[in-house]
């Protein structure tokens, strides 16, 4: 089942899409709901990011293919494997929805870059779960772009700016609630061409160890939202490009690039 | 004016302290509010975080006297004098009330540190401001304790668990509306012993000066918080202890200490 939250009129609601429509539900994505009579066009609707989530997650490196990058980028050699999740915190102010901009701050010289990843989304409370007990704790999968201003990356104390500035958070385009997590196949695509190939199967940690790595200290909430880690290299993005995140089975989560002024 | 969030019977509303009373209000402390009839005494009230903040904020080092300090704690030598602020992000799940305890994780070594901290907080949607502009976007300032494990602190990639663990974000007693936050005396004490005692006169960059830096790069948030940074060299709290944040002028946040099994 597909679960979308979205702008219909000026409510913020959510709904369940069938087809190339939308159904709205009453009643808590959390626990309970039910379906309504009030049904839109997909094309009717603003879908926004597909929770409000108090934190948003991210694993250190996650993906073998990314470290030696990773190294580059925080201006030392390739860091070690690593043995357990190095949880970061990506900041709620960067959290932005399907086909909002990502805006390229003025401050920034420019170096901005994508990182397609699969998001697991938060269902309940969920504090020192074991990664057996954490699935039971998922309400399902979306799509997000850590997006990275890499200068700011490898010159700061922390990531607060450079994964954490406004707009470096998209996520959506709905959840996934029935998919596999630990075969998911993704790409990202800048003006139509493939640019990040990978498939969740890599991820070092999956999503189950790493939400039991954070709950052992944290308790995450509904809705809170945990990135797989990205692979690879990367490029940066320019004003004016089309950044699709594409998880075949979820969706794709698409935004264009634009620059503060 | 003292201005207060708290629970009375079981609603959650915020108040003004009046002597050993609390005056409930009606409206928002953001931004316009009248008193009403109904008023307690404070100790049939039970007080809480003073908001309910998207974010809370902390500089890098933010005072001379802890530089030293920080560099053994993170494994290096003495950091070089900050040329502009560093913030991170310490983490919503931290929050804890005043009278609240500070509670040790199971899974920590011991090695867990106070800082007594003067906070800021934001009244206002808060983006790409001056220094000069910023102070308009400040309610009042309140206590805080930037409670740290030191080992995490030196061995993680993050702050993530170091100092973002739950209940590591003790802030309170309430937020003081008429006070020059310049020179603020700060003291620390357990068990009514005096271990840290400042100014905020010595702080490297003014909350001013923090909140402008941020607010290029993030919007702030009425109600997030924006912690001083702290100084000197602290030592470990114990299960059983209880730990003070007294700011003449504004208040004592206390809580005691204990054990997580």
């Amino acid at each position: 089942m597909k679960i979308a939250r979205f702008r219909a009129n000026s409510r913020v609601v959510y709904g369940v899409i069938q087809g190339d429509q939308i159904v709205e539900i009453r009643g808590s994505i959390f626990s309970k709901f039910r379906m309504t009579d009030a049904v839109h066009s997909l094309t009717d609707v603003k879908l926004l990011a597909p929770t409000d989530p108090v934190e948003i997650w991210c694993p250190g490196l996650n993906f073998l293919e990314h470290l030696e990058f990773a190294g580059q980028v925080l201006g030392h050699g390739t860091p070690p494997i690593p043995t357990e999740p190095q949880p970061w915190r990506k900041g709620r102010n960067a959290l932005t929805g399907p086909n909002d901009p990502i805006i390229i701050p003025r401050a920034s010289g420019g170096d901005v870059h994508y990182e397609g990843e699969a998001v697991a989304v938060i269902s309940k409370d969920c504090r020192r779960v074991t990664p057996e007990q954490a699935e039971k704790f998922i309400l399902g999968y979306t799509c997000g772009n850590d997006v990275s201003e890499r200068t700011w990356q490898g010159k700061d104390f922390s990531f607060w700016r450079a994964k954490g500035s406004d707009t470096f958070s998209p996520v959506g385009p709905w959840i996934e609630t029935e998919i596999d997590p630990n075969n998911l196949d993704l790409m990202v695509r800048i003006n139509s061409e493939e640019v990040q190939h990978c498939n969740t199967s890599d991820m070092m940690f999956s999503f189950p160890e790493i939400i039991s790595c954070i709950s052992q200290q944290v308790t995450l909430r509904p809705g809170d939202l945990v990135f797989s880690g990205a692979t690879g290299v990367t490029v940066a993005i320019k004003p004016g490009d089309v950044v699709e995140v594409d998880i075949p089975g979820i969706g794709v989560l698409k935004n264009n690039v634009e620059q503060e002024f």
